[in-house]
């Protein structure tokens, strides 16, 4: 069900994005950022503001969903620290962020919102990057088994 | 368990917080910030760095418990958006952080963690913490529950 004015359900990244996992209820996506190489969205498909909106066996599926984005960033992306986090002010429609977290990476150890604080090596950002298709592949494994 | 080096183990905050719910497994705290009325943490009181390193029981126990607050968070605050996030790059010993968001609020809609653009008038933060007895009444009835 999509909502007029809500810019997630008009921008046609619903339907469209280039995903990792998708099913009925959701989809996966790793984050085009320069800065944050394993940067996950997990993406509500029906117009839904909070987790207490959904129905119980939705809330645990979406859940369980980000648990396993996080295990699956963990093991591949080997990360300081995970941070996850349900936001959507400016886009109220249910999206869980999973970030993984570095001593180097721009923000640290302040939140990725926060003013940036440096400059990450090129390189290791591109060693990180090196490890996106493992990460999409760790990610379609761990959901498609779940 | 506690750790060495963890400030919140470190703190005495885990056994000695005044707290609105606390079992042997965890604790919620209202978090006295003048700016947030109603911010409220949830606390894991083992030292623990990760969601996904917690046996599955106690995650599904920590994300109810989390799930009970934003619902007690929205029945008695009333927010324009409710933002979860469980971040810990300073105090990585798993924490939940449940904030009501509101369109006169210091960042919104960045997140709260972003530079202040505003500041709330002090008549409304004053009703806002005029609810918190209620806050902390609804969490404790709802976990009491649960």
């Amino acid at each position: 069900m999509n909502e007029a004015g809500c810019e997630l359900c008009a921008s046609g990244e619903l339907n469209a994005a280039p995903t990792v996992y998708a099913d009925d209820k959701l989809f996966v996506i790793i984050v085009d950022d320069a800065s944050y190489p394993g940067f996950c969205r997990v993406i509500w498909r029906d117009h839904v503001r909070e987790m207490s909106d959904l129905a119980q066996e939705d809330r645990l599926l979406l859940n369980e969903t980000v648990f396993h984005v996080e295990q699956a960033v963990r093991e591949t992306m080997a990360p300081t620290k995970v941070n996850v986090a349900s936001l959507g002010n400016v886009v109220p429609h249910l999206h869980w962020h999973i970030i993984p977290r570095y001593a180097d990476d721009a923000h640290f150890p302040a939140p990725v919102w926060a003013t940036a604080v440096r400059k990450t090596d090129e390189s290791v950002l591109e060693a990180r990057r090196a490890q996106l298709p493992h990460l999409a592949e760790a990610i379609a494994r761990r959901l498609q088994q779940s």
